[in-house]
């Protein structure tokens, strides 16, 4: 039922963790299912995203896709991370199940929140 | 919100993987969140659980419960592994909230359903 790609990044999730003195960290809830989400960026001076660390209490779903988004947003500045959508990493993990979309979500949402994080301490 | 136990057994979960010809195999799934629960048992000419294992695709509560459920049921005879309830195990990891309680009954189901496996075999 799960792509070679979600199970990929599900076994061996990429940038889990925490990044101490963050620049920005978004936690966010899932309301359906009761999950937890938090994202750590770390932002340089130029606005570019250095690093990035998630921790999640979610399904395999959560994780891959968290683990997916981290990966789509290393590297790039803010305002690009910014467009980096919920769409895009399920395109690039080639899909998730109807019943999994929710969780998917919450990567998308605890980056928004890290990034807002930011925008307001800077 | 987690107890100290549920997050213990959520970061280093005990008897992760899969047995090699198992006794008994039980595959379950959760209609609520679409997550799948898959449990392994190795059991001697005694009846006596020898080994077990889990795999899940389920979030942390998931985790953390199967793998007190594996604790509890290894070294245990078949008889009395039908006896560790959901209860026991909720019990022995000091409780969860009340949206997780459906994720905990992953592993008792995929228990139950590994040990008719094998009574179906023998
Ligand atoms: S079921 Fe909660 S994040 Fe997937």
């Amino acid at each position: 039922a799960y792509s070679e790609k979600v199970m990929d990044h599900f076994e061996h999730p990429r940038n889990v963790g925490e990044i101490e003195n963050p620049s920005g960290v978004g936690t966010v809830g899932n309301a359906k299912c009761g999950d937890i989400m938090r994202i750590y960026l770390d932002i340089d001076d130029n606005q570019v995203i250095q690093d990035v660390k998630f921790k999640t209490f979610g399904c395999g779903a959560a994780v891959a896709t968290s683990s997916m988004a981290t990966e789509l947003v290393k590297g790039k500045t803010v305002e690009e991370a910014l467009g980096v959508t919920n769409k895009a990493v399920m395109e690039a993990l080639d899909g998730l199940p109807p019943v999994k979309v929710h969780c998917s979500l919450l990567a998308e949402e605890a980056i928004h929140a890290a990034l807002w994080d930011y925008a307001e301490k800077h």
